[in-house]
């Protein structure tokens, strides 16, 4: 049986929506070690829309289901709809996105208030003990999901100090990693690496993103 | 010296601009070589948006440079100021946007119109014996601006009758081909690969885009 693994989006583009690169990533590792994605994304007005050329905010209101459907090729869901029984594992690229739509910590920080859907499907996986992995900025949500459950999480953003000290406030344990590393937590089952966040180009965000899928589906295969 | 290769967008999302994990592959497989990547695209208003959760059109304009720069992380040209000489190499994603805003092919078949930036920048190609790369449906456009040179170039876009014998009416040949397989046209120094047009999914799509950005690669350096 193919591992059912859930593919959170957040939009389309690394200003106001999901990284690209690392969704696009992630959907090729898992792929390529055989897994059945489901991708999907809260239905939700984005929290703002950037012009990615001048990197300027621009008019007009834009969906984060209907923008993460252009990274999905329209195979997409709404996250309302989808329950941890359905999948083996979850996955978050980054991206602004993540702190945006998903959350609010790129306004609030460590006081961010979460997507109710986001918390509701991440508190489920954890109560069921199926793995999550998170990249770039993501791991932001697990920090603050996970610490809020009282469980100290540890996760990796890379090596950016003022992100690693709102993951302390939000008690969660950050760990610093190389671009292409990931930080795995046995105990709670979250797989994390930095992606963007430190990585040079698009090669070295594969590399990552393929090596936490690995770990994501080896701890789903483990009950 | 990094061999420089100009990426051509056609905006972000496979019904209405450049298809995302085909170019997403191409970026990966350009910097895995090591290649110094030109992210550019037409700055012209997209033939139409497609809500892409429905693949229904949908209403607002956009603008294709300012969408492509999604997929380039803000890093984008506007074509009409690259030139060959700035060039080692050229390639193009497919996606709709291929055939609806670089050219009218979608809906003019062999009789369509090229964007004239896009003609431009592949005939300086063509003349300075330059490689080009083109995934998808994007080899249309060189059976078109090649075969109107008297070119005959030999192009695939996988297997797909309708599309093969519009190439034939552009004076080009089409060469079937699997879903991870290239074509190379080692005369007119063509290299073509079906990518979505076939491929079951992200991971066929990623290695079909890593045949095709080598052999691009090894034709650039070959003087």
């Amino acid at each position: 049986m193919a591992m059912r693994v859930g593919v959170v989006l957040s939009g389309c583009g690394v200003f106001d929506g999901s990284e690209i690169h690392e969704a696009v990533s992630v959907l090729i590792a898992l792929d390529k070690q055989g897994a059945q994605v489901v991708c999907m994304a809260p239905n939700v007005v984005q929290a703002e829309v950037i012009n990615h050329a001048t990197r300027k905010p621009a008019s007009g209101g834009r969906n984060v289901l209907e923008e993460s459907a252009r990274i999905a090729r329209g195979q997409i869901r709404d996250m309302a709809t989808v329950n941890a029984e359905q999948l083996d594992a979850l996955v978050f690229p980054g991206g602004f996105g993540a702190v945006k739509n998903l959350s609010t910590f790129a306004k609030d920080g460590a006081g961010m208030k979460v997507n109710p859907e986001v918390a509701r499907l991440v508190g489920e996986m954890v109560k069921a003990k199926k793995p999550i992995g998170l990249a770039c900025i993501a791991p932001v949500l697990a920090a603050g999901i996970l610490g809020a459950m009282g469980l100290k999480p540890r996760v990796t953003i890379g090596t950016d100090n003022g992100t690693a000290q709102a993951i302390g406030a939000m008690k969660a344990t950050h760990v610093e990693a190389g671009p292409t590393d990931v930080c795995v937590d046995e105990v709670n089952r979250i797989v994390t690496t930095p992606c963007y966040m430190t990585a040079g180009g698009p090669w070295q965000v594969y590399q990552g993103a393929e090596k936490m899928v690995a770990e994501v589906l080896r701890m789903a295969g483990i009950k």
